[in-house]
């Protein structure tokens, strides 16, 4: 692979979040993720550099597209994938999560992808096993794959981002895409700001480098990129589920909202999108959205976490 | 690989259905189909002519043995397979069909199985995507490989399809299996009755190319093939359930009615069967089954399928 | 391979149970599966020995780690490995067990994995069935594979199995485990006890040669081995449903009661635990623990009955 390689270093082991990773690591981490689209744009989307390795997906919370997305990124790398969901599994018995992850350890994976509801649990469990640990979302916390995902789309976009005007927009509070991406993005340079109702933001948010806007219109004028947000209904309690007209109208993106954004903003959802809710669907097919390219982003980024993780770098091409 | 290959066509991309084939498409499957039994019963069971590449499986009915069979088919081939199935999607989130099938589209899939409870979603989702799709099921529309691997075991047994008398009997109004049998049969010069009860008839059945029979002595009468049909019962609305005594009675395949069939009729059945309610175990298990011979077929024919829309036809054996 | 294979029988088909093993056999497969422990600690842990072959694992009950076990021992092996779990099949559309188990024989995998809630119904399905047959728990019966990979997992520790004081605790009467480890450890030698409350116990359990105690401090008094058992409420009616707090106060596993074995005992549990039920969370994490150990052994063991019953015995190293 001509592909530059991240920097190998004796710490790393895991990938828990993005407030983990050096900049160097980021750079490292987005070049060879570049690197592998190509990978699943060709007739035979297989490399080796997982060859033998076994891969176990650990969802505690169900997920399509996260879970297809490493599945696939694991298997055009070669490596043996085994899912496990939750719903299938013996913590419906009453065993611990400690317990499933220690007995999944015993078998030997190399790499262990894992997501839960809990904020800390991902790290928790990588504290106890044997083996590399991919946080594929933890609770409001992180969901660092997702945040690289979205970096390396911009960036294919714009060729950089650094000082970019990014607008991440609508529930903050359960966010934790928002999290990691404000994270990531702050790394990279960008200038971040968030928009969102009081009640969908997390109390102290200007602390992580963020500027807040409460209405759309001021948050996404002038910006390069405009990034919604899933609302996360089903994080919420009863009374403080708003109403989805409501949220429409004030802080779904439709032409109008994202008319106050640079002409050539990229449109941004990690998906799944609640049409009419977040986003209009003709914002979301029109010609700004990025949101497709952000799903094959996903699969590139995690060949590339999993291949910087546990790949053989000397040998990591066919 | 020494069997004919079917003649590439350029327009050749998705198989939605047996009424988008040409004869000598039909032919060409059914041939290659032949040659693909022979894999599946050495010990080494695989060939390369999907190698690296990735089979999707879009289930948003749950189906044992269509998905296995599919599943099967494309290891078979080499080409790495992940199973969706739509209890474990996002669909449950309110995702559409098409954002589903776009999310999985940027994933890079070389083909996508599908099978929707809806007429016609199948083909809409083949419009929107880059990849093959393939029909494994939509409504009560079509269900092309269930046909075609009926088809090559009739041929299997009789040598030819052209002639023969075929007799498709039970709940005709809610089977795709029934639809696309009548399509092929009649495409491959078979004289096809149709044997049900005017509740559970289409109207306009007639149109199709079928004589219709309302009891089971009249159609078998003389028949070279007894093709079952499940009761769907998961399809019809409360008052029109019949009752499953009744049923049996006059429309359950038995000794007595099968009599009336040519001595060495074949009888089938696309399972998974109603004992006692669409078929006699007896018969279900006697000599002139070929029930568990269709299963075998599937797996030919959905090989046959994908390494016809897809595989390597220069290098298609190992 | 280095390793000793297990003299190849004509007879030898399925594995069902311990009972039909010769002790030949027996140490055949706990060599072999001593060799295979190796396999998942490289860095690639495949080998060819099920290169091309089908495995379908079909379970009728639920279970995150024997499924999981299989499916990764398939996969070392090289095989493809199909998971068919109850609760995404057809079973649901009343098809029988047979006409499920024939319909998978009819796509010719090279073995099939069964767990079912009735004793027996695993072999009565390997009758029907052209291919072999692992038993992966059938009901109250047998639960073959976890009876050698807590043979192998003593046999590691102590060198031997012969003679050593072996004592089963708790839930007997529901447990598959403690009836295979019972034929094992008697095969091979071992002097087993059983320690469970009278309701919890089979009746005649004398006559599988064991010695039955009410009281841990008796029974374990000297032993080398402890193995716990899981209590399986779920296997229970409603009014024989011990209290967990009993339970645990008469029967549960902590530092007093073990006290009474021997210093070096092992302590071992089939897994899922419930701690502080069977087991005090102290002694589950604790030095003489060997608990995740047999979870290893189980990988070991499952490559090892599989390329015992179907393998490539004159090519089965890489």
């Amino acid at each position: 692979m001509s592909a530059p390689s991240p920097t190998p270093s004796a710490a790393r082991r895991h990938l828990l979040g993005i407030a983990g990773l050096s900049l160097p690591d980021i750079h490292g981490l987005m070049d060879l993720a570049e690197s592998e689209v190509a990978v699943s744009l060709g007739r035979d989307k297989k490399k080796a550099a997982l060859k033998g390795r076994t891969q176990i997906n650990l969802f505690f919370e169900a997920s399509t597209r996260t879970q297809a997305s490493f599945e696939l990124a694991g298997k055009r790398l070669g490596a043996d994938v085994m899912n496990m969901s939750v719903a299938n599994s013996s913590v419906k018995k009453g065993e611990t999560l400690i317990d499933t992850a220690m007995t999944l350890n015993a078998m030997r994976p190399d790499i262990l992808v894992v997501r839960h509801h809990a904020a800390g649990a991902v790290a928790l469990l990588a504290q106890k096993v044997g083996c590399s640990v991919v946080n594929a979302g933890d609770g409001a916390h992180e969901h660092p794959t997702q945040a690289l995902l979205d970096a390396l789309t911009i960036r294919r976009h714009k060729g950089r981002v650094a000082r970019l005007v990014v607008a991440i927009c609508g529930d903050v509070l359960h966010s934790r895409v928002a999290r990691s991406n404000i994270l990531l993005l702050n790394a990279l340079g960008a200038d971040v700001r968030v928009v969102a109702p009081s009640t969908l933001l997390p109390a102290g948010i200007e602390e992580m480098g963020v500027r807040v806007f409460r209405r759309m219109e001021d948050g996404l004028a002038g910006a390069d990129v405009v990034m919604m947000l899933r609302l996360q209904r089903e994080r919420m309690e009863g009374s403080f589920v708003p109403s989805v007209r409501e949220y429409f109208r004030f802080f779904g993106l439709d032409a109008q909202k994202l008319s106050h954004a640079k002409p050539d903003a990229l449109v941004m959802h990690p998906g799944p999108m609640n049409r009419g809710v977040e986003i209009a669907s003709e914002i979301a097919d029109g010609p700004q959205s990025v949101i497709e390219e952000q799903v094959e982003m996903g699969v590139a980024v995690r060949m590339a976490v999993m291949e910087w993780l546990i790949g053989d770098h000397s040998e990591a091409s066919r």
